[in-house]
């Protein structure tokens, strides 16, 4: 996996400072990282949909209720689920700890974990290091907090984007961990987003929420969730634009599709990354009868264990697209049917385009960025994925990781 | 994977022959089996549900419609699937050469493949074959016909059972073939069960149905369905037992179960033996809110690359399994939630049992055969499913089958 992304310069967003910085949670790792605002920011956040939530989540869920937000303290290694009254407190306590050091309410601070569910959080690390992390905060810090938020990821992620709003610089950046367990629906994933743009809260849950259902949410690695995902939004206003209280607002545009390249860099990269990954793998799938099945569609394509293993072997298999879509039931005509591999038809009118087509393909597949498109035929409705392939070392990693 | 199951004797079932033998469809391996009963038998069969079905499901489907049947005629290497008119013609044509050579109609011969998709049939090797399978028939021939319909499968399959039914002895037996690609709702895998008994035919089809929902339909390898799924069953009357002819009719009970004991034993050996598979694993969901929610908790458990990669490591790893079920949005009520790996309780009362429990649990998923049990603490309702784990194995196999 090249860690392209990762090279490029971490970006700094006025007012903001970071941390990142091992305090004992896991090995040797960085594990503790902390995002600060010098001023209260506006905060929107999405989570998992999960049945199970944890408390990290359902934590800062109540916090973003409450409004303007300080701070964002995470740990990796432990994710402080199903820990019953436990967690709650542990939580509770994290919030607490950087609320005191920071200088504000601990309702001013949101929470994420990641790592291993079902074990006790480490408190006395978490006591010891958060007021380290508030020490060490600096503008360029947010490369070291993307180190921190790791789990099994291979590379660190962060993307950024600078806009001119009203005469205005306005900088939106943005930092994420996945690999495994990634689906849409914010499924094991973290991703933190933050800008100096002047905006009112409610434009700010609208932004976050669009931007998510096109980025974060068509991510898709395995086909599971898990119970932690966050993305938040941080906006704390140090560019002085004019306040962005609505889409369709001058700048506003830019300003959302600004945060919507910040994720969809991240989101790609999270695909990219997924454990043993090989390919990043664009899914499109059009022509379906309903917006439903043409998510159906994708998903299907995206979480087939038999489709990624064949990508994995460079294999131009449209028979097994074909076939996880029609176990699905949705509704293909299959004289209009056509398979796209890395951009070569491989199936047409109802049939193989042949074993030169295959070959062409074939080849084409063994790049690390590759598509699949689906035209069903049965109507006009559109779905896009981006997912990666099945390699051995998914089983190693998964097989392997703990007890 | 250890053939057991193949070590019984092959079955005889008064009235059928068989056959299976070489034609030059695959490499060298047996590619095409034969089943013909001596008189017209009442058939009933169940077949995918995918919106892409190949050509012989489609014919099989129409003459079952026309009422008895004297033959089962199918290949393996070549799925006959996505083929267009060609397809049809070809499917027809097995039923044809089938009939001339046994002496019945085309419209009482049944047909099936299976193999690769979008490759036509090779219809030579076909034609020359189908003539020396009627010449091979015997009844001894069924371990044949089970060895003929193997595609990955790494060893053949094949169960009976004998009844009494008013003093008239019934024999009911089955070959089965599966590996990858194998799902509920009668995802690739073909399975053909015979008996001597007398029945009527629409009891016989509310058997096979219901016999089916609760074995071969609750299989699951890896989430997939196939175009090509077929389950016939054929019953000859040679018993000369009194003609069932519905479900509350003496003897009627015991022979559905005999018919339910073949089929149970074939769907557990179709998931012992899914591709890469090392252990047969049962997943018990209890205390569901809804019938649909235990299903899709059970469903989620079994294809669930992470629960199975977990297994295939020996790794105690209640937190996937609850994980997946909460991605799935399926109502828990954790501080009622239990989960039992291989007997051992590993979660209770929202929490983890502790360190001493996942040891002997780990200890205990060594073995071939183990169970998941959840307990979800929101309600009556329960279901299962028999899976694998996933291994090493099964990304080779599907990364490198074909192109």
């Amino acid at each position: 996996m090249s860690p392209t992304k990762a090279r490029s310069a971490c970006p700094r967003v006025p007012g903001f400072k970071a941390a990142g910085l091992h305090c004992g949670i896991k090995g040797e790792n960085p594990d503790l990282a902390l995002i600060v605002s010098d001023v209260p920011a506006q905060a929107a956040g999405v989570f998992t949909q999960s049945t199970l939530v944890g408390a990290p989540v359902a934590l800062s869920r109540e916090n973003l209720r409450a409004g303007s937000v300080r701070a964002i303290v995470v740990n990796s290694g432990v994710a402080n689920v199903a820990m019953g009254v436990r967690g709650e407190s542990d939580a509770l306590k994290m919030t607490e700890w950087t609320a005191a050091e920071v200088g504000c309410s601990s309702k001013e601070v949101l929470v994420a974990s990641t790592g291993v569910i079902g074990e006790p959080l480490p408190m006395k690390a978490l006591r010891r290091g958060i007021p380290v992390a508030v020490e060490s905060l600096t503008e360029d810090g947010l490369s070291l907090a993307a180190e921190a938020i790791r789990t099994t990821d291979t590379f660190p992620k962060w993307a950024s984007r600078k806009v001119k709003v009203g005469g205005r610089n306005v900088t939106v950046a943005g930092i994420a961990k996945g690999s495994g367990m990634i689906e849409p629906n914010m499924a094991t994933m973290l991703s933190f987003l933050l800008t100096d743009a002047q905006v009112s809260s409610a434009y700010l849950r609208g932004v976050l929420s669009r931007v998510a259902d096109r980025t974060f949410n068509r991510v898709s690695v395995d086909g599971e969730g898990s119970t932690s995902d966050s993305v938040m939004l941080l906006a704390n206003g140090h560019a002085g634009n004019e306040r962005f209280t609505r889409r369709r607002q001058p700048g506003a545009e830019a300003f959302e599709a600004a945060v919507g390249d910040v994720a969809e860099s991240l989101a790609r990269d999270l695909a990219r990354d997924g454990e043993g990954a090989t390919k990043l793998v664009t899914v499109e799938v059009r022509g379906a009868r309903t917006a439903g099945e043409a998510d159906a569609a994708a998903r299907r394509i995206a979480n087939s264990m038999l489709v990624k293993t064949a990508l994995f072997g460079g294999d131009p298999n449209w028979g097994r697209i074909l076939q996880t879509v029609g176990a699905g039931r949705i509704s293909m005509n299959l004289p209009r049917v056509q398979v796209k591999l890395a951009g070569i038809m491989v199936f047409r009118n109802g049939s193989s385009c042949g074993p030169a087509a295959r070959r062409k393909a074939a080849a084409r597949l063994e790049a690390e960025e590759i598509s699949i498109e689906l035209e069903l035929g049965a109507g006009r409705q559109s779905a896009g994925i981006w997912t990666c392939d099945l390699s051995y070392e998914y089983v190693r990693i998964n097989a392997e990781y703990t007890t």
